[in-house]
């Protein structure tokens, strides 16, 4: 046997990694309009924005929140729809840069197929991580059956625009999706925000969002969400949602920033909010607890505080806040769950996921 | 509170992408002298050399094998030392490009402590995507003690140079490692080769390596591990280990390509080796299965065939060689496991070891 040809040296995958769509007749929707339905965006927003708190805060916020607003982790687009193909055209904010994420987390689209409860991963878009732009089919299908599609946006970018093509007359309509009132709005750090997710749908929230029927409004600021009273007096203009979840505690570092922080941010919510469940989640362990004691005495620190606070609060008479402990929503051999020692990978946000998903569906039954 | 300085507007972590070494009185070695020990390479290489086939392989190999034999995945470096830090300085042969693998996978090295069985993860190198050259510190402990160290080489990149850097005067000694009697070869695809692992320690032969006291080599090509018998006249030229593992299937597509090389394949590596164990792994589920019948049908095909492949060869009487459905080896859920469909995350590569790890024990021990 001669030597074969060998194209592609450094792809792991006999796709190319750009696939441009098919010279077919497409007709390219706008996302903003109906049919189509925008779930994960807490504040209405105009035609093209997509951005993760208010346009025009009352009060001005921290640069990074107001900078990382704008990437659309948790964002997701959900219709119902024919087409045996469908296509995404995207402009970013800019390119992918980060080195323990993939494009396709960072700066990729991917859709699941069918009803919450029941989702199939059905397509990741592949592009050059070096364009601002990209324009893929996002997946196929080999028969033309009417299904419920969502598509997760991109972890940690924003979107300039986006448009979804898809084969002109097809089958186009609304898709079921959960009432506002079973929202459950997640506020937390880098890790909330989905860093770092294989691809966007394999952000916790994201995982979570396919099991539970529940709009999920994922407030992840990576490094800047470090529960300024600020941030929590803009989230707090939101309609009250039915569960609330505090996971910043990997932004306070110090435990004098949590100290300071979580009792004011608490407060300020549950003035605006008194009926929402409020669920603290102390942080997940960081790999290096198993060879250095302070690291692991930090965290059980910050643990108690959390706990502490919760029980106070409840002593005082507010019976839904309740907090979870995640020391062990890793599991044992929690080393394995993160790229890089603190932001989870697929393996550690599936964890998370199962973890967290009977304790938030005991709290929307209540 | 005014607006915090945000400096890393993109970056998820507050640690620095890049991690130069800090000003210390490093020593610089080279990990091709001792104690320094090199696992996963199966032929002798001459120091300066990292290639997971034959330097000048008696027949030409395929193109696309004899280019990524260059790339180290599954290679390790062990030893032990008492280094409160460990830094390491890299020569890559070319710089990160692909969307849906991370550069810390793609480029990276991730370093474990511990002995088999108890290793822990301590750290992986961060660096700029666009360098073809890094220095950093690979990892940092509160404590001076002696630990036995464990490397994960790149999984999609050659090396041309690689020194470690520990404080002078540390101690410095051999690490035991498995005798070459237990060696477990491992021959097959992207999915082999680590792609799409967040980084090196999380590709199933790695995984495995932690486990099971037995030097894995990780001959994976990714899309070029094709059955070709000049493949297999190449890797029979290894000394017998204790376990082959064929796990090839998803680079043939069509089953003509199966029925034409896994007879020959298997057959090349019987007459060299009568009396290692040969397991033949049929491949794991592709995503697109759960809505595409064809895809499924495919493989279902390939499956039996490769079953009827090994109870053939055991009726003719090699008790030697063992088959393995893979079908469930991603669980239910298999559509969450992989990055595109096809390539497994960290989530799907664990799954895969949790599946081979008491069939490889069992192989062993007869």
């Amino acid at each position: 046997m001669t030597t074969r040809t060998h194209k592609r040296k450094s792809a792991p995958t006999p796709v190319a990694a750009t696939t441009p769509a098919p010279k077919e007749d497409l007709h390219w929707h706008s996302p903003w309009e109906p049919p189509f339905r925008i779930l994960g965006l807490g504040w209405e927003m105009p035609a093209g924005s997509l951005r993760r708190m208010p346009l025009k805060p009352a009060e001005t916020l921290p640069e990074g929140v107001d900078v990382q607003a704008w990437h659309t982790a948790g964002v997701q687009i959900r219709f119902r729809t024919d087409a045996a193909r469908i296509s995404v055209r995207v402009k970013l904010k800019g390119v992918h840069g980060m080195d323990h994420l993939t494009a396709t987390g960072q700066c990729g689209i991917d859709a699941y197929i069918g009803p919450t409860g029941a989702m199939t991963f059905a397509g990741v878009t592949r592009f050059s991580r070096a364009a601002d732009a990209y324009q893929v089919t996002l997946c196929a299908f080999p028969t033309a059956e009417r299904r419920t599609v969502t598509l997760n946006l991109p972890l940690y970018q924003g979107l300039d625009d986006l448009a979804i093509g898809l084969p002109s007359g097809c089958h186009l309509a609304a898709a079921p999706c959960p009432p506002k009132s079973r929202r459950i709005v997640v506020y937390g750090t880098s890790i909330t925000q989905g860093g770092c997710a294989s691809r966007p749908g394999m952000a916790y929230t994201n995982i979570l969002s396919r099991r539970i029927d529940a709009e999920f409004i994922t407030l992840g600021f990576s490094g800047s969400g470090r529960g300024e009273p600020e941030v929590a007096r803009a989230i707090a203009t939101l309609p009250p949602p039915a569960v609330f979840v505090m996971d910043y505690e990997a932004n306070c570092h110090a435990i004098e920033n949590l100290r300071r922080t979580l009792p004011v941010f608490l407060a300020i919510l549950r003035r605006c909010w008194p009926r929402t469940q409020i669920l603290v989640v102390s942080k997940v362990p960081y790999a290096r607890e198993a060879y250095d004691a302070d690291a692991r005495e930090r965290r059980l620190v910050n643990r108690a505080f959390q706990r502490q606070t919760v029980a106070r609060l409840r002593r005082a008479g507010d019976s839904r806040i309740t907090f979870l402990d995640g020391s062990n929503l890793l599991g044992r051999d929690y080393t394995e769950c993160s790229v890089d020692g603190a932001h989870q990978t697929d393996l550690g946000f599936m964890r998370m996921a199962n973890g967290l998903e009977q304790p938030l569906r005991r709290l929307l039954a209540r």
